[in-house]
């Protein structure tokens, strides 16, 4: 059963509505009293719960990256093709995009202003991250189950395909998040054309 | 011949130094000041070719509508298939995402900022660019050239799957834009997987 907003813990309702504030009015422009109006509290209980924005910002970035590289860590022991893998990948980005608004920070462009060491650390975890999703391409390639391309690009590509999800997909919609799943793997894996 | 960076009018080389202080820093954080530094110029100077960031964000935003209407309005005249009417109009996505940096700013997040009634002039300059793309879709699906898919779906994973193009392309990579153009299209038309 999907996760209603009713379950989520305060914390991840606050990250979320960072996240939103932080696309909507970009990250300087927000301030902790923006935040605090969003989800309905005082300043003063806002700092019980985080102690500032740069904090969140880290936390959300961090979350996320962790979160992709302990899927990316089972994809890599799963018994199966590279077809198989980059199908279980993508079910994970869009599963993000459309259960965790907070991806959204992660993975636009929100974490350019992470402040370092932590700026390079996130890098490093992306780098890493993207290196493995392109060798599980690139096994592909050489395996002859994938068309010959640029595995870089392939990589952003499918990346990049996803990002829209944040905006457009709410529960309610008339497609359920299965639906939109299945469609969206078959439509990156076979292509619009049907030859 | 592409066009090099000398070869620009110095107003183009103003809106893509904004176009990119608009995503680095925030619209909203970014200055006059900090955009006459990134061209080289004395804020005297600046004035002399832009009043205002809203003035650049507003030219940004519509100048680009305008280009991605107009080649509409050519590929809709077009005697040709629904596969290459999409393939016209994604050379044209990957095509400007390569060439000119400040689309960026009107198709990623940046003209959330625009103020009213240019907001909701671009919202709709937009959304009849969407619908029209959308029905060109919808043809193909008629017609069986395409998977069935919903549209919608179809239409946004095809946008926002050349939206790391900004970042990734420069001149000088090593594969061109031609080639990286045809491996984008071929990719988005007939899939990951050979079958």
């Amino acid at each position: 059963m999907a996760t209603t907003e009713k379950d989520k813990p305060k914390k991840q309702l606050i990250r979320e509505a960072a996240a939103r504030l932080f696309r909507d009015k970009g990250y300087s422009a927000t301030s902790m009293r923006d935040l605090a109006d969003a989800v309905h509290l005082r300043a003063s209980s806002l700092y019980n719960h985080i102690s500032s924005k740069e904090e969140i910002l880290k936390d959300i970035c961090f979350e996320n990256a962790y979160r992709f590289l302990a899927t990316m860590e089972e994809v890599e022991q799963m018994d199966a093709s590279a077809t198989q893998k980059v199908m279980a990948l993508l079910h994970l980005h869009i599963r993000t995009a459309t259960e965790d608004f907070t991806s959204v920070t992660a993975f636009n462009d929100e974490w350019r202003h992470l402040s370092e060491p932590d700026l390079s650390a996130f890098k490093a975890l992306r780098k890493n991250y993207e290196g493995r999703f392109q060798a599980i391409i690139e096994a592909g390639i050489r395996a002859g189950e994938f068309h010959s391309v640029e595995p870089a690009i392939a990589l952003h590509t499918l990346f990049s395909s996803v990002r829209w999800l944040y905006d457009w997909y709410k529960p309610g919609k008339k497609i359920t998040a299965e639906d939109l799943e299945e469609q969206m793997c078959r439509l990156l894996m076979k292509g619009m054309t049907k030859q």
